[in-house]
């Protein structure tokens, strides 16, 4: 059917055309029907389904089809049919940008003569004119074919003809044979064929999209001099202690002009004092807006000096989204007309009433006519791009209008597929998965605060097990600068190290906000509040990187697993397995061929040690029952050898809450020693 | 979006006219996202349910719109918010026909000013500039608003500002009135509503579509007078019998002329012998075709007594529409085209290689042009239905083209509405389900082979608890003249019992093909067949009606009980219980308010007694577990008294294997004694 008639014809009497014999339904993956596209990387597999079936009783013929948006060219692959009318086929996704895919498929006049003629043939009966049927379908697929199979065919119809006479076995094999049978396929006339109705489009990203290990800091705290503000020099200073955590991405918070008016003080203070540097996502004043550096950090040169530096050492910095003004932002004075006045002709703040935040105006999106707002902000993201920055991290997506994202980042990525959005939408559910399906490379989760065993069950098994997984990438951050959990508030250390290896194992992409992070930053500004004292969104912290508390070590160490391991580059082979006690949490990773599999065993408890029974699906994990296998922590690079499915552990917390473990399997035995790989 | 833009955009960039805020996804009931219509009955409810939400905190108002296809005006209802920006209302269908029903949503400023300002209020803010806004707003409204409402919102917005300058709280009194609230949301500028892209389709059957109970019968075999073939005067005075059975619909296999050419003979013998009157299904032969009434059962004008006879005896007459013909039908000659030619130019005939069906033709539905083919076809059931026929049961609908079934039965309904289609295909799942997707009102289903109490339970699930039930109608046979089971076969009268019992109780629509049901004829052709020896496709039978075996008081019986008893009509509201015998099979139906609660307990064991503990859910049935009920058998007119969720049950298949109970509560004691109703 057309796009048009989706919807169920209104008086649905409508004679088509002619009567097309094959249905193609329930096509996956497929997200809401084809309104979105998927997500995959370059180099991944798509294996695609269909509901595929006609009426009678003829043979079928399923083809998947396959291109890169820009290339007219559809690659084919023969569909195989599976049970209860389920056909499916594989393709994999070559280079990165838009793919699309569809289906074909057919009732197969000469397939269905093939497998009726060989009953025919066994009960004995007469043949003398089925054999002709088949002829005949052959002489007419010889008048489609190419010049070269005409003649095979044409000749292989008058051979079978003059068999069938005097040695009907011998004509019926002729018919059946293999080469017959291939180019009669390939000849096959598809003019009735159903085409499914539409092109399901993938997006096909660079590897980082799925698999990333993120570092979020200040560049204006990364002075060696206390009481200094740190410059973009500093900065990227700084990345060689952030590289040797093992991180591929550097995050910055914007990097712009800071507004004046109604700046904020330390602590989210309402009047700040005048040496108060106020808050990064108040942009704009000046000196410039979205697209000027912030003079106090330096010069665009000093930033593109920070982008080689990175380069240099394999990391990737990711700049901040944030599409709202400080009140001195140019744009306030030069497009008014992008922000809500009021009736006393101010420009309207934020609110969340009756919070005011009178540092910043939102851009109205609802005024019309918004198209040049919408190129204005495109444009800040294409500058960014210029300068070479290929990853954003976007602030509240969820509050610009959802078409709007859709047009930026589709056409931000038509042009340049290797970028990447990450949304921090830390709203209701199907907002935050509405935002994925639009374009979002990565999205923050809930994760932050999932602390128990069924917490983390649920809520993994929703983002990895179901189709969410495949529109929603999930980027997981154990505390962002407005995020101190309560149970890094209150864990100390060991909370710390908890959500740490549960967010680098869980998550094939995640991320931390430092120093903060590794250095065990757990003061809130009040009970009962996420909000970090002295938050560097206010004001600038100097770091003691040298302090013993700090886990960069452990850091470094868990990154690099995660980097030799491929299992955890990953997130769809995510299996919990059972442990009998709420406070031990057991699940593994592996690559589809399983010989890379790491199980994760945490202590959720920060204050106790704790043990368990946990059971490992042996047989799933091709792991044979009757031998021995090797655990092997690599964390602690400890081995042990575990035997049957269900084997004890136990974690003290202050020492390490967490095993890493390689499964090593058994391959023989030298001199009486077991030997594993 | 529109529907060709169903399809992710190919280039996605395109900038839409303006952001809508709102997205409407995942709405219910919708058949493969709106390409298929859902059923109701007359007077039933649709309740619709749709993710609803937008960008931003601003309040939301989402109305759900439904009219008759026919006429041009929607009506409205409100939708309600329920968890997770889920959405829902419901309207009824009220009259016969097609239906549509679409969304609308949207943010609306009005409201979520309101919001607002109530908490600006409670904080003790100064309001006058924000009290402005909300003037505004209604003065906006105003010039918007029908004449009668304009002055009421003008004076309104006067009034609030005038109140605003020495009486706030007056001021926000008055903008927050529920008048206020109603007319603002009555003028809302729907401009940036989003529409929801699809118009849905719901069609509404007459209640029969819902809730039957089916007797088939070979009009020849209804003579009186043994060794006589039966006509349709015959049939008519045997409706007398069958309407005091309680049933609904009378359905007669076809009554055109048989073939002679290739006839079969008695037990389905290859070569019929002179006296032998061959298959119905064989239609065709000198005498005419499907719009001629054989003329050894009778005239047009006997056919029409016997409607008119039925009518007077609340029974319909259904018939079969089975588009095959037999080699001597008018078409082969007048219409060579319709049929598919071998290449000694005879006719192909029906086949299953090896085997040969030469006494049927089956209609080519690939042959270009096919539409006179059609057009024929459908002139076959506009002829039954200006004879006064409205139930047409469809022979083997799963070998002509879903393309054919979906115009015929479209096109026919839209000009009489009251005309239902019951799809008689057992072939595979998916296949039957599209059938019913296209439009056929019920459906023959797998019920005759689902014996045992996990198979029974599994498959009714899948056909009343999920998305199935909104398109596919089960109508359950334990019997077709095609079809006898091994279980009936081989158990006996209680075998019959039970089958007659599940099939009535668990389908508000069943059927029996008799009088073989009924008097528990059990012989098949060979061991290990379904056929039945002696069949009636190929033979006349004189069945002797009194025969003390017959279960016809019994069918009586039950369908009395299912005639008085609601819980019955429906079986959405089925729900299994536990019971802890697998002979033992529990299950209930209710009404909607409760107020009817049928529980059928059936012991599946034809041969010995069984008992068993069933465990009712007392909460969901709205039964105080503190106080007794009681179980009223129906079928026995014996009372039990049951106290908590758990009672015992003990049947013996040789009395009766089933209770029917109806749950009476208690009401009150008097004198001691309790009384239930």
């Amino acid at each position: 059917m057309a796009g048009a008639e989706i919807t169920a014809k209104a008086n649905g009497a409508t004679k088509p055309a002619f009567a097309r014999k094959v249905v193609i339904e329930n096509v996956r993956p497929a997200i809401d029907g084809g309104r979105f596209p998927i997500k995959r990387t370059v180099g991944e597999l798509v294996e695609v389904t269909a509901d595929i079936f006609a009426d009678g009783h003829d043979v079928l013929y399923a083809i998947l089809r396959h291109r890169p948006a820009a290339r007219p060219e559809w690659q084919e692959v023969p569909m195989e049919p599976r049970e209860n009318d389920r056909w499916q086929a594989t393709f994999p996704v070559e280079a990165e940008g838009r793919h699309l895919y569809t289906l074909q498929a057919w009732t197969d006049r000469f397939l269905s003569w093939s497998r009726d003629i060989v009953k025919k043939f066994e009960a004995g009966q007469n043949l003398s004119v089925d054999i002709l049927i088949g002829a005949q379908l052959i002489e007419s697929a010889a008048q489609r074919a190419s010049r070269k199979d005409r003649g095979v065919l044409a000749t292989c119809a008058e051979e079978i003809k003059r068999l069938a006479v005097r040695d009907m076995p011998g004509a019926v094999k002729m018919a059946l044979s293999p080469d017959v049978k291939a180019l009669m396929i390939q000849t096959t006339d598809r003019r009735r064929a159903t085409m499914y109705d539409r092109e399901l489009v993938v997006i096909a990203d660079r590897e980082r999209a799925r698999f990333s290990a993120w570092y979020e800091m200040f560049p204006r705290s990364c002075s060696l001099q206390p009481g200094q503000a740190g410059t973009l020099q500093d900065c990227a200073n700084r990345l060689n202690y952030v590289a040797a955590m093992g991180f591929d991405v550097v995050y910055l918070p914007p990097i712009h002009p800071i507004g004046r008016t109604n700046r904020k003080g330390k602590n989210n203070a309402e009047k700040a004092a005048p040496e108060d540097v106020g808050s990064p996502w108040a942009i704009g004043a000046r000196e410039g807006g979205h697209k000027t550096v912030d003079p106090s950090l330096g010069t665009l040169e000093d930033f593109k000096q920070l982008l080689s530096r990175a380069k240099q050492l394999g990391l990737e910095v990711a700049l901040d989204l944030a599409y709202q003004c400080a009140p001195d932002h140019p744009y306030v004075k030069e497009h008014k007309e992008w922000f809500r006045l009021r009736p006393d002709g101010t420009v309207q703040y934020a609110e969340n009433p009756p919070k005011k935040y009178q540092d910043i105006f939102p851009l109205d999106f609802e005024t019309d006519p918004s198209q040049p707002l919408w190129e204005e902000l495109r444009s800040v993201v294409l500058y960014w791009i210029a300068q070479g920055v290929r990853i954003f991290r976007v602030d509240n997506p969820h509050t610009k209008p959802f078409d709007f994202w859709e047009w930026l980042i589709t056409s931000v990525k038509e042009r340049h597929p290797d970028v990447l959005f990450l949304a921090e939408a830390f709203t209701r559910p199907k907002v935050m998965y509405e935002l994925a399906k639009l374009g979002f490379t990565q999205s923050y989760t809930y994760f932050s605060w999932r602390n128990t065993k069924a917490e983390i069950t649920e809520y993994f098994k929703e983002l990895t097990q179901t189709d969410i997984r495949e529109h929603f990438r999930a980027n997981l951050w154990p505390n962002t600068p407005d995020i101190l959990t309560d149970f890094l508030q209150h864990g100390g250390p060991p909370a710390f190290m908890i959500r740490l290896i549960l967010a680098a194992t869980l998550g094939a992409n995640y991320g931390i906000y430092g120093p903060a992070f590794e250095l065990c930053e757990g003061r809130a500004i009040v009970p009962g509040s996420e909000e970090y004292l002295d938050s560097e969104k206010y004001q600038i912290r100097a770091w003691d990187l040298d302090d013993p508390v700090s886990l960069s070590k452990l850091i470094a160490q868990v990154n690099q697993i995660r980097r030799e391991n491929k299992a955890l580059h990953r997130d769809w082979s995510l299996l919990f397995h059972p442990a009998d006690n709420d406070q031990i949490i057991a699940y593994s990773k592996n690559t589809d061929d399983l010989l890379d599999i790491i199980v994760t065993v945490v202590n959720m408890d920060p204050a106790r040690t704790q043990s368990a029974w946990v059971d490992l699906p042996l047989e799933t994990l091709h792991l044979d029952p009757r031998q021995p296998y090797q655990v092997h922590d690599l964390l602690t690079d400890t081995r042990y050898v575990w035997r049957g499915p269900r084997n004890w552990v136990q974690l003290n917390p202050r020492h390490l809450p967490a095993h890493i473990f390689l499964i090593r399997r058994r391959v023989r035995t030298e001199e009486g020693v077991d030997i594993f790989v």
